[in-house]
């Protein structure tokens, strides 16, 4: 089972890297991290960089296809012909076809979500509607026939767990929430729109804006 | 404040991402990703690379440190006399030093964790005890003065956030977990050893201990 998680210049890394850990247990799974070509990518901090392992060209039929967002690069990717095309020439064969945050955007673009029930960051759950989406901003994972939308960032590893169950059953994903110790324990109960004040959400809203207009990184600093 | 991430051929990514979105999200904080040289580190799957940004001798004076584990590299990172002299340079100036996972084994070989009550991924606790720390295997973070340890891989997103409560607040923090929705729904419950059957715990331990065994992958394959 190849598992092939898109990255591109401003996406998010624990969009990616969430899901990564677990799938990646799986048994006889292969997972690479795919782009228009090979090398560093660097993310939405402008700082870290990820590696693209493989070449769009080279990954034609992966089985799991999984889009992050990024809080600077989801325009540019939504507008990269190549990504883009490539989701659609990989979508009909794939046995699931995921997004995380802001990646929902993305597959949209692809056209792949026309009259979908799908979910996304809160922040950009009207966005996600306006692309024909159907917006399902309370859930934290949508499932509609094989593809498979999470809420904002962190949310892409309960999709990854619950996935792991669908494909495998829950004693895999059993093994795969103990290995990496997933037993949530946040120290603050404020993850979702509604559990903070509207002039919290509004400060959060703001700095999202603002980041969303910092140009991309397009090459590592080394 | 300058936030330095190390990163070594097979780590665990997701020990160092979680925490690092979050983390990057306090003002006037400065991210970076640390090791001897910069460029690409090649995590434990094989596969993912993370880019190194800064070199250790370019950063003599991090405010937060924070050590991630990795299931094939840890033993090396504990024997890489670059590493560890590094840490041992500025734990003295840092304000936090933090781990995450079988990272706490790394700040037990550069001598910081000696009577030190400490946490780490619970395949961990026994050796973290032999290495002179006091293990807490039932914390998923443990605060001893100016250093905190967490538990597993996930263990770390639920550090990061306490930390910046520490630091800034808890709206500081409560901004940082709407930001990246940390509303955790894991659809099973099997993420502490306590919360799995005995047989399951032990696959999952031989597939460490097997892990473990094979040798890091020391350049990426572009």
């Amino acid at each position: 089972m190849q598992i092939a998680f898109v990255v591109y210049p401003g996406m998010t890394a624990l969009d990616a890297i969430g899901p990564y850990e677990l799938l990646r247990s799986m048994p006889q799974s292969e997972v690479r991290f795919v782009a228009a070509k090979t090398g560093p990518v660097v993310t939405d901090s402008g700082v870290l960089a990820l590696g693209a392992s493989h070449s769009f060209d080279d990954t034609p039929s992966p089985d799991i296809v999984l889009v992050p967002g990024g809080s600077n690069g989801t325009v540019a990717a939504m507008n990269d012909e190549a990504l883009v095309s490539w989701l659609r020439a990989v979508h009909p064969t794939t046995t699931w076809t995921t997004s995380v945050c802001s990646g929902a955007l993305i597959l949209a673009a692809a056209g792949l979500l026309a009259g979908v029930p799908a979910t996304t960051h809160w922040v950009c759950q009207e966005i996600l509607g306006s692309m024909g989406a159907i917006p399902q901003p309370d859930k934290r994972i949508v499932r509609s026939g094989k593809i498979a939308t999470a809420a904002g960032v962190s949310a892409g590893i309960d999709l990854a767990l619950w996935l792991i169950g669908e494909i495998h059953g829950p004693d895999q994903a059993k093994r795969a929430q103990v290995e990496i110790e997933y037993d949530p324990q946040p120290p603050y109960d404020a993850g979702h729109p509604s559990k903070v004040t509207p002039e919290l959400l509004e400060e959060v809203r703001a700095k999202l804006a603002a980041d969303a207009q910092k140009p991309p990184v397009t090459s590592a600093s080394w």
